[in-house]
């Protein structure tokens, strides 16, 4: 933890030294939904560049960034059926859930989640989002601008995970979800 | 804005001594909507303390905040016919419309608003959100949870903004919003 935080430090002051260059002509003030929960100036992105892990069907749209925010909110996508990566990392997630339902992991606890529910994942607590098997999960996610890089599980962790059935058939994708 | 920079980067150092002993019990990992854009857990508060600002039905709940979280995300919900507070700050909104429609002025400028449309209101940038006359506009808000107090326009900030007819028009609440 000690080393997480140092860097994070370290990374905050290199923000800061070139902030005011970055941000002063790119901001546009408005930018309209369009639809299907898509946006004018928006881009769509893949969900991780990571290919160790492990997800279906998920996209990423980055809604607020910039080197005044401390804060970065992103919306996240979700098919039906879905589901994102099960990992754990120092920074937290505050996410609203702004289309459809499903359910998530924290921890060892499986949460059923229905349209602007709110979602706390505290620091280094597994978590999991995953779509119903009929609709979109679409949630925005609030993170910390500098943060620390996300953990996957070892075959140890996945199996402390899965000595409880309930957290086992989640993670299988069923009946959750259903 | 050096005196502004100042203050916060000695604000943040408390923050981050404090931060382990303030977070440890309190955090709910799922809260569910309620009817009405309310939440579980999540109290409606007054908008603002300062007197000195003019406002029109208006609340205010604090979605997320934590001392590990460098942002914050607030609801804001104005009645049908009601208006923030018109003012500025060095710290920025990034805004998006959760429910209804209505108008923004940020700077010289007049935005129609629709549901989950995003506005970003940039530094010191004078800026007032209205809603329709038909029904309430409510929009996320997050900002740096390390921020600056709100400055209130003088008479001569009043001056420069309503010389511009359709400003004036827009903070006289006719014809927009209509």
């Amino acid at each position: 933890m000690a080393r997480v935080e140092s860097k994070v430090a370290e990374a905050k002051t290199t923000t800061k030294t070139t902030a005011k260059s970055e941000t002063t002509t790119e901001r546009a003030t408005h930018r309209g939904a369009r639809a299907d929960y898509r946006w004018d100036g928006v881009e769509e992105r893949p969900y991780k560049e990571d290919d160790r892990a492990l997800f279906k069907s998920i996209t990423r749209q980055v809604l607020f960034s910039d080197p005044e925010l401390h804060g970065e909110l992103r919306y996240f996508e979700v098919a039906a059926g879905g589901f994102s990566t099960l990992e754990r990392h120092q920074h937290m997630h505050a996410v609203l859930i702004l289309r459809g339902r499903g359910h998530c992991l924290i921890g060892g606890e499986i949460k059923s989640l229905e349209t602007r529910d709110l979602v706390t994942v505290p620091p280094l607590t597994w978590h999991q989002f995953r779509a119903s098997k009929g609709e979109p999960l679409g949630f925005l996610c609030m993170v910390n601008a500098l943060r620390d890089k996300p953990q996957l599980p070892s075959q140890e962790d996945l199996a402390r995970l899965t000595a409880d059935p309930a957290v086992a058939e989640f993670l299988d994708g069923s009946p959750h979800g259903a």
